[in-house]
């Protein structure tokens, strides 16, 4: 057998990528992504997407055999598309609980489906306030126009603000129970706790890049039997993201036979199975060390004076923005850890954007056995912090 | 420096892929996609997206610095969605011309976005009726309702028609000149002579894991200055596939700055740039080159009596389908050639889809440097044949 030679991602002129995605991806999930050309509804491949189907089913803890996978070749960006334009008719009301920038624009998405979107924000770094979602919920069912929609960003990539979307859920279902329950879990699946099953959850949408640890290209997401069952209502509005569309053709994949509506992303498929294999086994291990990772660099950095954007108590696991302290130039000292080898992230919260910075931790980078990924991250900020005139 | 052991597309176990895509890969290709992590906007990745959007204008024969090419997180099928939510309105009219099956999912796309969608389709086999084109174009400039967009699949992967683009813009600029030419050049682009400024093309779509040869997974596509001045009176109806979002973020890249709507694909982009720094200097020539083996392969089944769906003059050089002699078992023959080790594909054309296959014969396997590929296909088909028991 012959071998192409790539780089390993261990090569030193690779920069450690600590961004809260794409993330650092193992030797394994990269190979994959190089296998060679196979014919998309063949067996060879079908066998492949089939086992990847199966596991993203456990991804996101279920076992409701009328839930549906679906892997679509696309941006993370695409599951907000596929609640827009299969979970609601123009007329239709959104309740969308925003802790940041991504779910501003999944706000500004929904926007193009219905002009009904009802946006109750969080205070910068905090989550939004209970009793304000149970006000404007018992609101609008008293108002006989309960909201067909609520989204509930599990994580927002750009304040790194965990919500508590079993609690929510619990709300929803006692004030407002015809509200289907969406999550953002873009920056929290296989990160965070999330129950699909257990908690009512109707359709949670993800990404490759994030804790699922594969390259950017796939649009991951998981719907309820009730959300399918809604989506056959709806009038399509698009042709990419219609669900109509996609499901018959996860369903023959997972059954094991191919089937066409537009050529999936065969590479990236067959490193979404290799690295959901390494994930799904191990799950609720992987999710409890990703935390006890993530609160170990956070008292770190507060150790020295580095503050985090997220509040105490409901700081992301997988991601955290970080002040830069005062005295500090920002884009200076992101340059001298870049210089050192790391790539961190700049902020985008809105207003904020140049007052922090942002670290990702999740995936290998995290977990990988034998990695100190995070511990190299905290001693080259604290050696970049110096050069730049910092003392703690 | 560190390498990763990947096995190579020469390794025995891989079937040679000769379906109309995905098609065969070179190794620095799939090298190229399992690129350790970036940061998608940090400064290394975004020169490799510079360079990749820089040929990609090379690619459409384009030099016109008002035109953008696009490339972008989905199967090719996105393209299609662009056409309809961008230079479409709801009342607008299209005059679709269908060689096959691709064509009409096409039209089912645009009917997403306006009632007027006219198909006129071509014979089996053949092209569609120049002067039935030309017939409807003028009733429809007479009737003071001219097409605001008219659709012409270059090469439909259904039927192996090639259509004489350049003969139906001159046409459309002569009777109907407010009309956009959008082509499908989903199984044309980088095969076929395409010339989108010197034909006046207004939006040419494509997809990577065809003549571009990258893994699929990109959308890329190419969108004239009228296009894009008529995209900005379209009220945008879908999200993902809005080019107002798209545009910004593609000029950034092109100009050597990062911008973010989306995440990219971070690995499909590098090798993207990997397979256009080969194509792109080298364009006329390959296309010549695949013409001459498209031939060749066609003329070789002929002499055994193996007959080709295109009628002769109209049949494109990137895929072809074939009628099973009448003696022969499809899926038994196909069963045979790929025990043989070559994987080829099955007929998809309305009403005759089991009654032909169809061979993939472009990118690395038509042009590759000592490849003999479709020699060794047209060996192995014989074998196939004469083990069901056929004799030319």
């Amino acid at each position: 057998m012959a071998f192409i030679d790539i780089p390993s991602s261990t090569q030193e002129a690779h920069k450690l990528t600590l961004i809260p995605g794409p993330i650092e991806f193992t030797d394994a999930v990269l190979a994959a992504n190089a296998y060679p050309a196979q014919a998309h509804t063949g067996p060879d491949f079908v066998a492949v997407f089939q086992s990847a189907l199966k596991n993203t089913r456990k991804l996101f803890k279920s076992t409701d055999p009328d839930a549906q996978p679906l892997v679509i070749s696309a941006s993370g960006t695409l599951g907000w598309e596929i609640v827009g334009s299969n979970f609601l008719t123009e007329n239709e009301r959104v309740l969308l609980l925003s802790t940041g920038f991504f779910s501003d624009a999944f706000a500004d998405c929904l926007k193009v489906f219905t002009d009904r979107v009802d946006v109750l924000p969080a205070p910068l770094g905090d989550v939004v306030s209970f009793s304000k979602v149970e006000d404007a919920l018992k609101k609008a069912v008293d108002d006989k126009e309960p909201y067909a929609v609520i989204t509930i960003t599990h994580v927002d990539t750009s304040s790194g603000v965990l919500m508590d979307v079993e609690k929510y859920a619990e709300l929803v279902k006692r004030v407002s129970p015809t509200t289907l329950i969406i999550v953002d879990g873009v920056c929290s699946v296989a990160v965070e706790t999330l129950e699909f099953d257990k908690w009512g959850l109707d359709y949670v949408l993800t990404a490759s890049q994030k804790g699922v640890d594969v390259p950017p290209g796939l649009s991951i997401s998981f719907a309820s039997k009730r959300a399918l069952e809604k989506a056959k209502t709806v009038k399509p509005r698009t042709y990419y993201s219609n669900l109509q569309k996609w499901i018959p053709i996860m369903k023959a994949y997972e059954s094991g036979a191919g089937a066409y509506f537009a050529t999936p992303p065969v590479q990236l498929i067959h490193a979404l199975d290799v690295s959901l294999k390494e994930i799904v086994p191990d799950l609720d291990a992987r999710i409890a060390k990703n935390a006890v990772v993530a609160e170990k660099l956070r008292s770190n950095l507060d150790s020295i004076g580095i503050k985090c954007l997220a509040k105490p108590g409901v700081g992301a696991h997988g991601v955290s923005g970080y002040y830069f302290p005062e005295s500090i130039n920002g884009p200076a000292f992101l340059k001298s850890v870049g210089a050192r080898g790391i790539q961190l992230a700049t902020g985008i919260y809105k207003g904020i954007k140049d007052d922090y910075f942002r670290i990702g931790h999740m995936g290998v980078s995290a977990l990988g056995e034998g990695r100190r990924d995070l511990e190299i991250c905290f001693e080259v900020i604290q050696e970049a912090l110096k050069e730049n005139g910092y003392s703690s």
